[in-house]
Order: structure tokens, then C-alpha cells, then sequence
């Protein structure tokens, strides 16, 4: 059993380079920290938009790392939800079973000690700023029901100068780099052949 | 046969990249851009001191496009060799004969594109600038014969200003990304597996 990490900036690939994972190669006990925010339900609606999301504060990272133990140990987890619409933790959870991969994506996948000891391998994905704002723009109006001017305020306020203070400082964690995330072919290439050699072990 | 660059900053860890390649995976056609500087023999010693060997200009890259057609094509070639000490090209020359791995390192491997259109694989090994320079004032001292201001003279006036003018920009040709070079197991492992997979297509 391989825990993977994929990390990177918000819209750097690092969701297509999980689906290309796992479509190529195997099935996986699939982990987002997106997925992962802390329950803020006992706030309003008003106070939820406020949050900073993009703060390792706002992430839960104990129940992450509880999840990743349990799929380690063969038991399958309820993993939570996350309903970007009204800024909350949704009702529904995802049941998740141990596969022989377990691949945790997100912004937060590296940000903790605890969380890099549980991996066998991290990777960082790394794309361009602006090439990475620009994904963002798109699907947060198409698929998150976003304004731009939202769009624009959450990315200057929030988004930016948490990216530089804490999700960019954890590649420096990564022991691969994969640029451009995964439309990359030769490097989803390389990274593949790792893992089915590594899963073949 | 394929050929792979190992591209990136001085002492960033390329060599040792290099050598465990070729120690732990299968003999190498190995060629470094350090080797294919321009013959300056014609200046003096006290103009060949001035030469910028990191811009480059200094590189004969028409000389190692021929080279790498030439074992592509199973043509054995005579590498030229560099004397660092006395700043030109050395009369010695190394009898390099095709393998299925080409290898193609140094600051300049992924300089232009008739370089990089001949490669199956691209690499950038990234290391921290103070590690890099840690490690050139230990190579200098003690395999070149060089004096401390000399080092810093040369880098502050050459090194350093053409790595981030020349070098550092070829990243964004890179397939993976692999950080601090040669010592970062999981990273050699990953590249390691997938030239074996090339290898054995």
C-alpha cells in the first residue's frame, strides 16, 4: 500500500493529474483536502464568507490524517464533503474504501509533519501564477457560481498572500516537481512508472 | 535509444544525478556542457580569465547538436574535454560510443531549442541558491584550484547573473523537476523507473 501526495497552487493540475492517476493506472482511495475544510455550520452565512479558506487554519487537518491512518490500516472512512456554494461542510459524506494507492490532493496535502511522515512519495505541482489564476476564474464562475468581482477580492485578499506564505514554502518538501501539472504527458509518464513500480513491490 | 538532459544551476547536484543514473540503471552515452566550451586558445590566459563561461555564448551547442545526432545515429564521437585550470579547451579528447541512454548534462543542456527538440526526457534539478553556492566554493577550492576571491568575483560578476538571466528560465522547458539533485532517492527512484520502462519499449 502507497500513500501518494500531489500538492501545488489553487488550479496548478494537480485534480487532473489525480484523474489521469487514477484512470491510467489503478484505483484509488482518493483524499482532497478540499474535501476537508473544518465544520462551519455554526456560523452564519455571512460570517462562512468571510473565512479565509486559504489559511492552513481553516483545513482539518486531524481528521485528515485520522483518515489516511485508518485507509492505511484496511478501514474504510466516511470522508466528509465540502458545499463550496454556502461555505460549509455538507451533510453527505463519501464512503471511501483502501485501495493498494492512496493519493491525497490538495493546497494543504503537504502543509503538516504529521501529514508528510504518512507518505511515500510528494509530489509538488508546480504551473504559473497567472496561468493558474486564470483556471481559477473559469471555474469558479462555471463550476462554483462565483462573481468576478468575488473572484477578484477572495484572490487578493485571501488566495494570493496565503499561497505564498504557506502552500508554495511546502514545495520545498516535494521529492518530485511536476510542472504544468497533469496535462504534462512525459512527466504523468514519469510518475506513473514510479508508482506501478513501486505498487508492484 | 533515448536521450535525456539533466539540465540546471551550477552545483545543483546534476553530476551525482548523473553518475547514479549510469551507476544504478545502465551504461550512458554521457556528454556534459561543461566539456563544450568554445576553444578560446587563440586568447591569453589573462583574456581567457575573462571570459563569461556562463553565458551562452561560451557554449558550442552546434558542436554537441552535431555530437548527439551523431550517437542518435550510432556514430561513435570524440567529446572534447575542458581544462578549468587554464581556462581552454584541452588537446584531450573522449571516445564516447552510442548506448541506448544518451545523456546530456549541464547549465546549458536545455538552452535552445535544437537542443531540446532532440530529447526524450527533459530535466531540471532544482536546489537552493545558498546550497548551490555552498557547494561551487567547496568544487573550486578543491578540484580547481581556485582562490576564494577569484570564486566570488567570478560569481557575483558571472554565476550568479546569468543563472537567473539563462538558466533558471530553462526550467519551464522541463519535464520533472527534480530537487536537490542526486541525493533525493524517492526523486532519482522516480526518474530511474520510468527510463527503464523507455528503455525496455
Amino acid at each position: 500500500m502507497i500513500a501518494l501526495a500531489l500538492a501545488g497552487g489553487s488550479s496548478s493540475g494537480k485534480t487532473t493529474l489525480a484523474k489521469r492517476i487514477n484512470k491510467d493506472l489503478v484505483e484509488t482511495s482518493y483524499l482532497r483536502t478540499d474535501d476537508y475544510y473544518k465544520d462551519f455550520s455554526n456560523l452564519t452565512l455571512e460570517e462562512r464568507k468571510k473565512i479565509n479558506f486559504d489559511h492552513p487554519d481553516s483545513f482539518d487537518m486531524e481528521l485528515m490524517v485520522k483518515h489516511i491512518k485508518d485507509l492505511k490500516n484496511n478501514i474504510p472512512i466516511e470522508a466528509p464533503t465540502y458545499d463550496f456554494v454556502n461555505h460549509k461542510r455538507s451533510e453527505l459524506t463519501t464512503r471511501v474504501t483502501p485501495k493498494n494507492l492512496i493519493l491525497i490532493e490538495g493546497i494543504f496535502a503537504l502543509i503538516s509533519p504529521e501529514l508528510r511522515e504518512l507518505y511515500d512519495m510528494k509530489v509538488y505541482v508546480e504551473t504559473a501564477d497567472d496561468i493558474r489564476l486564470l483556471r481559477r476564474i473559469k471555474r469558479d464562475i462555471e463550476e462554483r457560481g462565483r462573481t468576478l468581482d468575488f473572484i477578484i477580492q477572495q484572490y487578493q485578499n485571501y488566495v494570493r498572500p496565503m499561497h505564498f506564505k504557506y502552500i508554495e514554502p511546502t514545495k520545498e518538501f516535494a521529492d518530485i516537481i511536476i510542472p504544468r501539472g497533469g496535462k504534462n504527458d512525459i512527466g504523468v509518464y514519469t510518475l506513473e512508472s514510479a508508482l506501478k513500480e513501486l505498487l508492484n513491490k
